[in-house]
């Protein structure tokens, strides 16, 4: 991989001692480095080796952020929007994500579709980013409202919250590819990770010169 | 059934003629008939020999509102709520149903999730209803954000409108069934009978003296 | 939320100390108070604050019934019903749930399509209640066989009860959503509260003067 | 197959000539014969050749019950259960199928869930019965009824008959499944035949000296 | 229920004090008594008190068998088939069901599809039953080639052995219901219970006078 | 909607009349149009009234590209790839939706996974785009290889092209969702229009200025 | 392609004139040419200009077996196993690829597990078979218990005969997967071709030098 | 089992005593010996008494390859395919199934199509295979791209590697029974050893004088 483009490991899977091995291969090319999908466990033995690192428990990522990275922000930002506690973590992971990659991201936590008030109160901040991803479970209902409210492509991260005739985010899923408002497409239930990164590389655009 | 109440003949599977004989079984019982499923050809068949029935093609129910009923009008009425063009056969079949069941029925059919600013600029009629039937198909959404904006009972009526990962009505069904906002329950796919029939009994309490 | 309203939180996913600080922010407001989907630790620690809360561990709900509630009981009742031990869980969850929003509940859990006849025994004190929540898990039949005997609405809550074929409760949901009785509306299965949450709104509109 | 034994041939996918070539081997066996699933087109060109075949077009059966078969009514019937007109075809195939298999047959056609007073009407003669075949589409709760009501071996065949959520008998065959009666095996869904048969091995127990 | 008709009580989801009150309130009628789905702990709790109890830790059935109880051997023996280590305990659990029902049960217990020549070396035996309970995990294909060979009624029991493709029995469900051998019905996965419970009300047929 | 943007009308479900009378209401707006899933017959009574407008079979729409339309050319442009014959309609959809809204479109139709070197010789023309939109089929594994390919964002289109455990265009939709590779988004099963709205959304955000 | 080697083109979704350009492009390479899933309407115009065709109705290919290939026939061959009149089709096509691919092919096609004997009746030349291909509905059963009772590669087809809990074929697939037999492996549902291609690759090896 | 033949034992579900008992009765036969699906606690109690047995924790096997056994390598070799570590243990299962079976095997570990210039880094040493087995989980797209660049049988191994939508395995399953590469047959999910079995049996082929 190029210099100055981040590094991405999937966690899931992998010995702490692997990440650190892996880590050791990319020392010295000045990229950030996300890990997915890692366990406390791990990210604590890495992180006594590696103090820089950060590790987002809820989000399960463990992200290293460097000082002397190109900054793309100020022209263009994410909107990440949720409708709250349960889906905080993958919309974290998404944000995490997008940060990682460089861009400038707003957090729009406090909006549901059973609360729509709240959703307004923001919505020309969502409005004005380059992209959103709209993380949510139960019935994933949030991206069809905020597609019709927004002219930018949005990201639909359906998440396995919910109980019942949930099936583990496969309502969410459905709803959100059969959207019947335009602009939406769809990562796999809980990707966050996948959100973050469609998003940023759409917001990329709007910085190359 | 006693008098007063109406007739319903569920027409899927059943002849014109075995219908014809069910409605010879009840006739000077002064009640409201409906016929919900039926065909063209057996509508046009039965309204030959009684042609003080109507047909409503799209929503394939024949039906008979009697004069001398009694209404129960005056007191409460059904909101049936519905996006467009797709969904109207349904929304039909759950208006009339509850018409034919005695209540006054309000249609609001132009509202989306898609384009929320028709919603709003109806939602007061929707709000002052004794109770609402929401149909919806794709991925089904309206039912939740209705549900979170007025707070008597919602009847939730996902449709087979949809293609591709909808699996007929499959999407709409799950996300009411998982619905975050409170208040709603649901009813069969494509079962607009059953939305108009569970709010008009609802709406009858409010008129019990 | 209006005061005399009584407040209602999801427990699912939020830490004992997120939910004392949603009660700090409602307290004075003089109403009922509901935390659905609790867990035992939870519960424990913020009645230790709080010992004026319940919690019933089966229905996985903690609750404060206020003595000065405005009661709308003496017009109406609420039948939960159900087949016996194995769906009491859900069931005791929609009565707390109706009573906490200010109804009278009677419970009649001895009941099952099994065994017919003590449904025959009860028929009457469910026929007279302005609503019913139907609870049942394996087949889920008992709605469609009180939905035939009785004239108000149903709420039918399917559990996750059985194993095998029953893959978690879809054989009962589907069951319900089939029900060739008339009357029969269906919440997520295992979903007790809104079973009790629904009932409740349309035994509420006889007591509107 | 040895001689007195009914021929029986599945029709689905066969030509009328094949279907009379199979007929031309088992002539002189003086054996009943029973063709499933043949449509009337290739029913009525067999009857042509062999007019002492009955067809049942409902039922899809072609059949010849031959005057000089020994037969073993007298000790023991089955009862053949369904609802009303929807499930009749199906079991019409069950009760034939059991008739071209030796045994006395009692239709017992005007029972359902929903209207339970009549199943009580029929319930002696059902109980009475060696075995009983109870078919149900819809939410197929039929069986588990029965089932509590009787001390003999239930078959259950779910139908196809339904809309929507019954996923073209999913949901009744997941009913029939679950049931707590107990009692009850299940065979596939539409399949009349496999009920009828396996009834008509279980009556002929009791003729045995 | 009557003297001499076993007491079968479902142990899932009840307490060992629940159980065991039940217990007391059949005691002095001189039956069987089957407990079904019992954990090994809660059996331990009531052989304290009953010692005359026996407990099968693999069927997870805790049960007492009578010296006293009319036996209705001697006519007829139903086979319980399987193919080895792995469909066992739900086969033992088929056969103490129809024990404790009074019958007498042959295991045919080394048998499968994959090595076809040990069921051949069994089939005199089965073939000689009155009616079998036929258990298979994995592919289940056990009943139809036993359905083949026999000409009594067969119960065919899926159960949930096996990994990826088979999903928790539903490939072995689906098989035994599509199965094109005649005379076999299906019971809920992994239930030995109603396996041995359908063959027990056949078999207990040839011994009525 | 807002001049210069193209108007777009869903054809499912309505008849020509009505599409026609939608039509007038824009007239005069000097936008593009696009109808999407139009059958051949509503089209061609519609281009009797409206010559200017042209049909595509394969793909559905009728659609009407205005010369006075300001270009977005020039800037950037669209990849719509697929394999072949097969899945050729649903990629024209994507391609003339993608026109209709402005953008340059490069068609890459005659590369498979199958055949995986007619993509390598394709493919700088594939990775100069500024995103691409993947249309496939069958296991609708090229949007995974696509994506590993190129550095901008894939909008991934399932299409129902199969047979057997393709169970219409699930294999393809969950392939795409469950894709290794990242930047890759998905749409519904068929949505050709969703894949050209998406990608021509992230076009316009280099023609900003 | 290099000469010598059989052209092979899929019908399905492809015109006449398509078909012929492709057979045009592929002249003068002495190959044979086999087209799958093509219907008699499409293979009846290809024959009036190429009568050197075969066209196999049931199996829907079209075929073309040179005198002057280079057969491989004499070392091994390949069996082609199936139970009877309904999957013949699939069988026919499995077997005519095979010959198309230069092997030597015997049929095996009146066995099935409901009637054992005439399998093993013809196990010996099943046995002796390089590698076999065993095509079976319904059920699926039958490459179990062939996988049994030979030591060479089984390819299992399942066909989508049947119905009810068939489920389209996904009973037989999901039976063939989960077979306890070793050495079988899986094609789609109605592959024919599949089953014949894998078996003929396999089938070559014996024949390399 | 005939000598020089290995003994395979599927260990799940099996104690370590009879896993055991079951290599005593096999003693002295000279075969390799291979134990499935068996966990690390059970294998340690195995190689206590027999510490000649290897165990491989990832894969789950256990196993004893003789140094007398006749070799087959030398002409053919199989080549076990997979993208990285998540689908590791499933492959080695795979490989260590076909060298207990007496073949050489080729392992190429570190190829995947989302970087799809490693896999052809490597393509002729997989070209030049007999067969090949080829794992992966996630979308499962490896065999066929693998599939369209080799002329001999693969054998693809689903593994249920992944999160969502990927539902156990499925996602990847399906892909392959929808390869559009010929060639390509499929076992159940994370079935190692029957990949690893298949691919031996295919590559003896070659070996037989
Ligand atoms: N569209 C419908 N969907 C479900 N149930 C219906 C429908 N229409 C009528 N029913 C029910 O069917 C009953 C009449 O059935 P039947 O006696 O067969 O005509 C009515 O009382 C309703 O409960
Ligand atoms: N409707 C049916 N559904 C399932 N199996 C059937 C049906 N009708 C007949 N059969 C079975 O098919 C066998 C005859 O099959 P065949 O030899 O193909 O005509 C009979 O012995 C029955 O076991
Ligand atoms: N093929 C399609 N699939 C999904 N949505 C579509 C399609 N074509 C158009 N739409 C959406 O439908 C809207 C128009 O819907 P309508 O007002 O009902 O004609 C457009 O703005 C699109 O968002
Ligand atoms: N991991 C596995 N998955 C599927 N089948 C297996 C597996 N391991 C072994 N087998 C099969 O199981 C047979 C041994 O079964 P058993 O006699 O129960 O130990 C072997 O001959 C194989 O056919
Ligand atoms: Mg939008
Ligand atoms: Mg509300
Ligand atoms: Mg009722
Ligand atoms: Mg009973
Ligand atoms: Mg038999
Ligand atoms: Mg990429
Ligand atoms: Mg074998
Ligand atoms: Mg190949």
């Amino acid at each position: 991989k190029r210099q100055g483009f981040p590094e991405i490991i999937y966690g899931e899977g992998k010995t702490a001692e692997h990440i650190l091995s892996i880590m050791e291969a990319i020392k010295g090319k000045n990229n950030n480095v996300l890990v997915t999908r890692i366990t406390k466990d791990k990210a604590e033995t890495i992180i006594q080796q590696h103090p820089e690192f950060t590790y987002n428990e809820g989000a399960r990522v463990l992200y290293w952020l460097q000082e002397n990275q190109p900054k793309e922000k100020g022209k263009g930002y994410i909107a990440v929007v949720c409708a709250g506690t349960s889906d905080l973590n993958v919309a974290e992971e998404a944000a995490i994500t997008a940060e990682v990659l460089g861009c400038e991201v707003r957090r729009i936590y406090d909006v549901g579709v059973a609360g729509i008030h709240r959703l307004f109160d923001n919505i020309e901040e969502i409005q004005n980013a380059t992209a959103s991803v709209v993380v949510a479970g139960m019935e994933g209902a949030l991206p069809s409202v905020v597609g019709g409210l927004v002219s930018h492509p949005v990201i639909a991260v359906p998440t396995s919250i919910g109980y019942g005739a949930n099936f583990n985010g496969l309502s969410a899923l459905l709803t959100m590819l059969n959207s019947c408002a335009s602009g939406i497409s769809v990562v796999n239930i809980d990707n966050g990770f996948g959100g973050g990164y469609n998003a940023a590389l759409i917001n990329k655009l709007v910085n190359k010169e």
